[in-house]
């Protein structure tokens, strides 16, 4: 099953102007940037109690957040949940009739393991399972 | 400021197949149902964490979720954060210049005093303000 939900994910066209409008609204600064060079994204963090805002902006024109906003424009982008055991939960939800983006886990932001969901398969919603990568591991 | 992440509501077309589907998806079955009568809209909650999942169903054709569908079709439809005072972070968001669709709170589903945030002013995203009403208030 998917545990809590990890991040929501928000496409922004501009990181800092983004970065300065979330922070007068959720009342805190992000507490990190990452850039994840195979996703084609800065992203940025708000802690929010258990579940985390993470903004998203494309590096390149290639990047699926530079589709999603020619498409529709800024706003939410995904949902991530956390769950323990990726591949055991890629392979139930293969199972149940949902069509993931990839075969494998790939490594996202913030030091996970990730998979993608695709939306036609999940009711319009853009689905990430995401896996904490223990510290010790050298993936 | 805005605490954690109540809700996250997603705008779907029929609330049965929506339940089968995200039962699939989450592993857990919707917790409670409840109308909206006031927003014209059929409510599902799935426990995921800290975060639930809200699903929406219009029940009239004038429901802002039949107007949501007509547009985007099924998918995110807004996110929920909790917050302890209502009336203050109302007069906070309007103080740094976010539109408030209400000038008083309403009342929403699942025991709530609820405004939104319009998503013109808030990057995109359709924000809801929501405190738990106490059990012993007569509102």
């Amino acid at each position: 099953m998917l545990n809590q939900v990890e991040h929501i994910g928000i496409a922004v066209r501009d990181l800092a102007d983004a970065n300065a409008l979330y922070t007068r609204l959720l009342g805190v600064e992000p507490y990190k940037m990452e850039e994840v060079e195979t996703e084609g994204v800065m992203t940025s963090f708000f802690r929010t109690g258990e579940t985390k805002i993470e903004l998203l902006m494309a590096t390149r024109p290639d990047s699926p957040i530079a589709a999603y906003l020619d498409k529709r424009g800024e706003g939410i982008h995904h949902i991530a949940f956390d769950v323990a055991d990726i591949h055991a939960e890629m392979a139930r939800l293969k199972q149940e009739g949902f069509r993931l983006l990839n075969d494998e886990p790939k490594r996202g932001a913030d030091n996970k393991l990730i998979c993608f969901i695709h939306p036609k398969s999940a009711g319009g919603v853009l689905v990430e399972l995401c896996q904490s990568i223990p510290e010790s591991d050298t993936l």
